[in-house]
């Protein structure tokens, strides 16, 4: 008889380790069940500020594989099933069908948690009014896109990371007034330097956003059941629309409450196997925590590209193969408009923060020749240790080809190696791709000169 | 009394070298004096395609630093003097004053060769003819310009390799019947496997290249001294210009005159430190033998990336610092029109006559997540030793944002990873910029695969 693959949560976790668990095992072996209480599938969260700026054209394009289509590979997907509890003595999970309200216990033999993670919402007063939103799911993109037909004019986004530059972006581009408001003195704050950060201000100013920086939100002001202001202690702004966007927290409860391990920063723990300490249980995805390579700390980064390699890796080692994740160097990338802005590794605060006696190097280079049409300047700020030379981490912001650049720098800081060695790498070189020094070795070359 | 350092040519590798120097030693500590036979220094050879092709404005643009510049800096350069001849017994150079025709000898306490390498011009029949030209030097360019001034009307690019491509290019882009003969039967059979170079093929001949594959010229006809027609077994091309681009040898004659080793890859052999084996003699840039950190062998590569890596590093160390090149991977890129090409390493076959047990696998990725407007698709092949997965090499065929990604792989290659490890390493992800694997990842993976 096969045994059954229970999978909480159909989406880039759940599902790369069913569709990779289903090429090793056959359906005899292993059957795979997938539980999602939402009703759609393995979409792509990330595109959802690209499809509330139009450029996707409709929300199925984000949609990487339906459940239909998991269906015809041989995996079964339930979605608007909600696992309501799990028992691991039992090896048994509560699932609450949310369409007919009925309750169903299942049986599992392994079972992969990948419950994903939710975006932190502030209990500030006014929060639930109609019109405050966040950008997680397709059905909060359908939420924001009936408020733009329904004419929202003045939209605030709360923080200015990764989302909230993104949304801010996409907003802009259909037409709306846009203020940002951001607590930090800087955006990008948990991404980048305050002086890399600059040119990410000056450049969402130019494209005629508000951005208050240093500004709490304390709350909204309601009207009717619908905000009409956000509020903070440098005054009111007035909104009809408002997108949070505060980052997440691992969805970790279902878990806790089965004992399950969670760690200090609040994810599921797992081994580099994506095993839980409980046996027969794994977890994957923006769930779980993962160890940084360079801090060797425990951290919760909820990530597409994390959730896709945790999940193939557990459904390899689920069907009976041997796949481990290597861990995370919490490498990201963005755009706002034509600003590229990319990170890998610790900032200078992170550094300091985690006990390096750090120091940080910024260079100013071209991305191609000088003579060559078309070069734009990039700023890289390089990280090392001042003692040793040790590669802790770099970030970039300029125009087009600077940010996957990010890449090199990501590859020598996983391999672990020294700003002097980096200096002298064979990188590609002709004049319509970069100088002949190519800026990742110019900024090597500074950081190593300070040694 | 200061000591006195002899460069012997002007360009990347000297000039590098020299500049390196003088930062670190004052004119008290050390008198630098470079010769250099043409009458420019410091310039950017890579970059004489693209002033043919009209994107660069004028010679003048490609000169990173002229004989004034450098001796405000405190470094002497004698333009259109050649040395004759190194006496390493007495510490001399014989100097010919190319416009005075006069000759002296100058002492030396350090002695940098940095004589670059020479076009490979076969001896066919017609090769000096007018109009048979190569692409090497700014006179060179000026030749070409002149003939195109002229009104020539149908090139001939004998080689296609980096330069016949660049000067096909630019050629067309002056408004030239191009038409490009090889030897071989792909273009770039040199740089790429021949999978990967059919898509370089595809794209000369869309563009109106008449590409000649599997043709060995054998001769020019000449009419009153001007080349009218290239010559090949199979039949006659007319032309009024011809562009030479075979490859080039090192400039190496001088140092064996000399008595200073010569590799037999045919340049001048020096150790990681760029000295020579004879006291007191350095010897950098195109004109050297380099270590190949893959196969362990003697190569020469005339590349700028080397040349100003190498005279930097023999700057620092005849100044009396401490440096080393590390060696080279043989990575290169360059662009056809909109197809960019780059290669790292070893390509299959190259693998195959270094003695490895070799597997290349190619793998066709988007640039962009699939949803993103201007998603491209690029091939990326990966060479890796079948038994354990070692990383030997790589090349990439694609459209905009292809090409750089060859400095991941190249940084990969440099720190000897395997292709397992590859397909787990933490590069960015968002819309804009790759799928949720990277194309490089998705290629190492699917490398690791077939392990």
């Amino acid at each position: 008889m096969a045994r059954r693959l229970v999978i909480i949560g159909g989406d880039a976790a759940g599902m790369s380790a069913a569709a990779q668990a289903r090429r090793m095992a056959s359906v005899d072996e292993l059957e795979i069940v997938a539980f999602e209480r939402g009703s759609r599938t393995s979409y792509s969260a990330c595109g959802l500020p690209y499809l509330i700026g139009g450029l996707v054209e409709t929300p199925d394009r984000l949609v990487a594989r339906t459940p239909q289509e998991h269906r015809a590979k041989g995996i079964e997907v339930r979605i608007r099933h909600e696992v309501a509890a799990i028992d691991t003595h039992a090896s048994k999970v509560k699932v609450h069908d949310l369409d007919h309200d009925r309750e169903s216990v299942v049986h599992y033999d392994e079972l992969l948690i990948a419950t994903g993670a939710s975006g932190i919402v502030p209990p500030w007063p006014g929060i639930d009014a109609e019109g405050v939103l966040q950008l997680r799911t397709l059905e909060d993109a359908a939420k924001v896109e009936q408020r733009l037909v329904a004419g929202a004019q003045r939209a605030v986004v709360v923080g200015a990371g990764y989302i909230g530059l993104e949304v801010a972006e996409g907003l802009l581009a259909r037409g709306l007034d846009v203020t940002v408001v951001e607590r930090l003195d800087a955006p990008m704050g948990a991404a980048l330097d305050a002086d890399m950060a600059a040119a990410v201000a000056d450049a969402m100013r130019r494209a005629g956003i508000d951005l208050r920086l240093g500004t709490a939100v304390t709350g909204f002001t309601v009207i009717d059941g619908r905000v009409t202001a956000v509020e903070s202690a440098a005054g009111s702004v007035l909104a009809d629309l408002v997108v949070i966007g505060l980052g997440v927290r691992a969805n970790a409860e279902l878990a806790r409450a089965a004992g399950i391990g969670v760690g200090e920063a609040g994810g599921i723990i797992v081994d580099d196997h994506l095993r839980t300490g409980t046996p027969h249980v794994w977890a994957a995805g923006d769930c779980v925590e993962s160890r940084h390579r360079i801090t060797g700390r425990a951290v919760v980064l909820a990530l597409g590209t994390h959730a896709n390699k945790q999940g193939r890796a557990a459904g390899t080692n689920i069907a009976g193969g041997e796949a481990s994740f290597g861990g995370v160097l919490g490498t990201a990338i963005t755009k706002f408009q034509h600003l590229e802005i990319a990170r890998t590794g610790l900032t200078e605060r992170e550094a300091a923060a985690a006990g390096f006696d750090a120091l940080g190097i910024t260079t100013e280079a071209p991305s191609r020749a000088h003579y060559y049409p078309g070069a734009q300047s990039m700023r890289i700020k390089v990280v090392f240790e001042r003692r040793t030379g040790r590669f802790l981490g770099a970030q970039i912001v300029g125009l087009e080809g600077a940010g996957k650049r990010i890449d090199v720098l990501a590859t020598a800081l996983w391999t672990g190696m020294t700003v002097q060695e980096m200096g002298g790498m064979d990188l590609s070189y002709a004049p319509p791709f970069s100088p002949v020094w190519d800026p990742v070795l110019l900024a090597a070359g500074k950081a190593a000169s300070k040694l």
